[in-house]
């Protein structure tokens, strides 16, 4: 710890060199710089590093404990006192402040002010003792299969720490693209490994899509309800986003074809299966049409392949990009659902052309998504236990789905409707007339319950009648339980409404 | 696995399904999809999925073993042969080409027109048997603590896995963030764990400066040499970057104080430690006046904290983000240099106003760094693991470092200069007037010796006489050998002066 001495100071008695480190230490723990808890520097270290006497140290560190500024543990060291004494409370000396306000890009202005927009929509309350909530999206950290993970991670150090923990290439660690290959076979997509690009999650997919292919003023037709981080994501890179409203089975494609003939967006932005938040699939003829109306206008298709192998009925078509003859689909996969979103490992499928732009972005962005852990799910791929952990959450969260499904049709007054989701996490259900889902939402709090306000998948203010419920992880007993008192909050602002105020801003990531 | 099966055809004998399935399985083998030593599904697992007779798939796989495209292992299962048979180098069919040429970004074009003028700049060889390999700039992985680093992993994993495999907030796990707070101390640096972002290794923090501050147009003033991917992530994002060159101690501020009263960069990017790739460390005196020149001018500076722990000589100076008393100073550091550059971990320090703004970036970018990497990294270091880590290879690469600067001594004639290395893993040696490093080096690689041409260091034309040689990955024997074959080269060189060719691609990560 570089510690300023006044030596001069020390010598005539001034100030003691121990009163100096004494003053210097509690003001970095008053100021938070030295959090409560942590260990100080042993004194023989710190006489060493200062160029003092230990005992000038010891002395300091005794005056800090007197004070209540620390603890001392025989044997252990000295730790930051937990709780600082009241005159802690000084505030930070003000300082001449520089102003980065003038300096943001457009990008960074463009994804403040979607944040602005956004505020409220996504709100994602923190758990209260008893809150039932449909808002999050997220897989059940209950049916993480860490302990199995743990060992896979193991294995992978031991036979091959060296490799993975030195850079990599940015295309990523080439067993897990050939598995990849194989796996994509499954659903009929066919992609040679070196097709295939390594990202962190479906998210940095989007991003580098966005930063190759879009510039400021270019247009993005977007399927309508959708998912709002890709939305965020090609606003922030300038695109004006054009909606496509959904229809019975697939994308409105006579809205899509008088758009084309207007307008001459860069790519189209879709979810063909466990559409979020409907959690609905688009039929096979359906993705057979798009296809036919995307390759007459030359429009390119960011196919977003969001657990796609979470179905609850009859299993989803084959993506798009199955039946993509000529490369104008970029398929986006992610392990965030099948596996752990914490992991951040997703994969993009391209034309060879495209996909050579695209690991330059990766390059660029942050050189490779990390080896270590792109083999230890190689590893946990090989040993089938992905495919035996997907049986065993498909299973779960299909049991959470039909509860859902159940104690709506049971607990929802008329005039309340909801899609059956078929894959995926959640369902979109739409209120009565009249009524808006953000505004609702503080009172369905206050009878603990939350969800997440519809407006949040639409482009601009649409969508307010609009909810997304999530049962991923929720047990069935709590999914009755909530839809019971989202029932009844329905039922009673339609004998009496009312408006209720907007809410602040999210605390965990929307997805 | 989806195989389209024409049950007429099959009906009828004229293409029986197991044929079908036999010859589609060549297809999809001879055309890379299914790679060598892949396991085909089992039987009745393939059966049930297209609802034939399991004995109908059992036939499809004889006949693939009989033909010589797989092999079956008793009890094991079918797998695809190492070699396919001569007969399946037909070409994949040919399809109409998406063309994507007409679609890219600027970004894209700027990423891509950058890639070409470094080509051949920043060549590795590949490690040839007896090469001498002064490129490549990165840590040994022979001192990697990995079998530590595996304890810790199993450590955190056991004890938070649920959390750490979950969705995470952008901003990093706490108890990392209070660490580094107090990790920067040391260095004088007073950073709360709240100003503080965690990032995919300092890479992704260029990225996020850049996407956060800079429009097409907007100038970057950089410090010249300098990190190349620094330079490529600025130049991605429209940036005209004006160099600046390097003077005794530090930067020539007068030429930077002259570039500033005519033109407005947006920021200025710097290594004030253990430079890449000089190696040396601007004064304490340097950085003050540094400071007050961009202060004077209201100009933010992004300092490259690069592995300013590792240093061979005196202690370099405080950083400048420890001067800086307004906010002005971006400060990046890394765990790629001191630990491993595999985890793909980083951080940023910055003014809370500009902070927030980045950790939008990063939210939007990849939504967050693994926490499982942030936990096993963040318990690495409260063990203190770091700090022994840190003593080992300071005291190993100063070894190096010390050899290589003794072989030039011995064994380079007289017009040679170098940098005296004061951190960090290599310095930049120059060769005597007249001659090219880029043009040297295939010559190099004929007498077993590689290096970094200097030209990717510089921002345009410059630098043709010099080259990085990084010692960090070499022992001093491998030093000396490889001194001696370069310096025997610039003789021959002087002697008869010719021309060589430029060189290919990079192959591997330039760092």
């Amino acid at each position: 710890m570089r510690i300023p001495l006044d030596r001069a100071a020390g010598r005539a008695g001034k100030l003691p060199l121990a009163r100096q480190i004494q003053l210097y230490l509690e003001r970095l723990m008053s100021q938070g710089l030295l959090a409560p808890g942590v260990k100080l520097p042993a004194t023989r270290e710190l006489a060493k590093e200062l160029g003092v006497n230990r005992t000038t140290v010891a002395l300091a560190y005794d005056e800090l404990v007197t004070g209540g500024w620390a603890r001392a543990h025989v044997g252990q060291g000295t730790f930051v006192a937990d709780r600082l004494p009241a005159a802690s409370e000084a505030p930070r000396p003000a300082a001449p402040r520089f102003d980065w306000s003038g300096l943001l890009s457009k990008n960074a202005q463009a994804t403040a002010a979607d944040a602005r927009r956004r505020q409220g929509f996504s709100q994602v309350p923190r758990p209260a003792r008893g809150l039932v909530s449909f808002a999050g999206g997220m897989p059940d950290s209950g049916l993480f299969p860490t302990d199995a993970f743990r060992r896979v991670l193991n294995r992978v150090i031991r036979e091959e720490g060296r490799e993975l923990l030195q850079y990599y290439p940015a295309r990523g660690y080439p067993p897990l693209r050939e598995y990849l290959a194989g796996y994509l076979l499954r659903f009929g997509l066919e992609a040679r490994p070196e097709e295939i690009l390594i990202v962190n999650g479906s998210q940095q997919g989007f991003d580098l899509v966005a930063r190759t292919l879009l510039d400021p003023g270019d247009f993005v037709a977007i399927e309508q309800p959708s998912y709002p981080r890709a939305m965020q994501v090609f606003r922030a890179f300038g695109a004006q986003l054009l909606p496509v409203p959904m229809a019975p089975g697939g994308l409105n494609l006579e809205y899509l074809e008088r758009l084309l003939e207007r307008q001459s967006p860069k790519l189209l932005y879709c979810q063909p299966s466990a559409h979020n938040p409907t959690g609905l699939h688009m039929t096979a003829a359906a993705r057979q049409r798009l296809l036919e109306v995307a390759e007459r206008h030359r429009l390119p298709i960011v196919e977003d392949g969001f657990d796609g192998t979470l179905f609850y009925g009859a299993r989803p078509p084959a993506p798009l990009k199955a039946l993509d003859r000529s490369g104008s689909v970029i398929y986006i996969g992610t392990f965030s659902k099948i596996l752990f979103p914490g992991l951040r490992l997703g994969w993009i499928v391209a034309a060879p052309e495209l996909l050579e732009r695209l690991e330059m972005a990766k390059d660029l962005s942050d050189i490779h998504t990390s080896p270590l852990i792109q083999a230890a799910v190689f590893q946990f791929c090989r040993q089938r236990l992905l495919d035996r952990h997907q049986v065993k959450i498909l299973r779960e969260y299909g049991r959470r789905r039909n509860a859902l499904l159940a104690a709506l049709s049971r607990r929802m007054p008329e005039g309340v409707t909801w899609t059956e989701s078929e894959g995926g996490f959640s369902l979109l259900l739409t209120l009565p007339e009249g009524m808006d889902a953000a505004t609702l939402l503080p009172r369905a709090l206050e009878r603990g319950v939350a969800f997440t306000p519809g407006n949040a998948f639409f482009v601009d203010g649409g969508g307010e009648r609009t909810m997304r419920l999530s049962f991923s992880a929720l047990t069935a007993g709590q999914i009755d339980e909530g839809a019971k008192r989202l029932g009844e909050l329905i039922r009673s602002v339609q004998r009496q409404p009312e408006r209720a105020e907007r809410n602040t801003q999210p605390a965990v990531p929307l997805v």
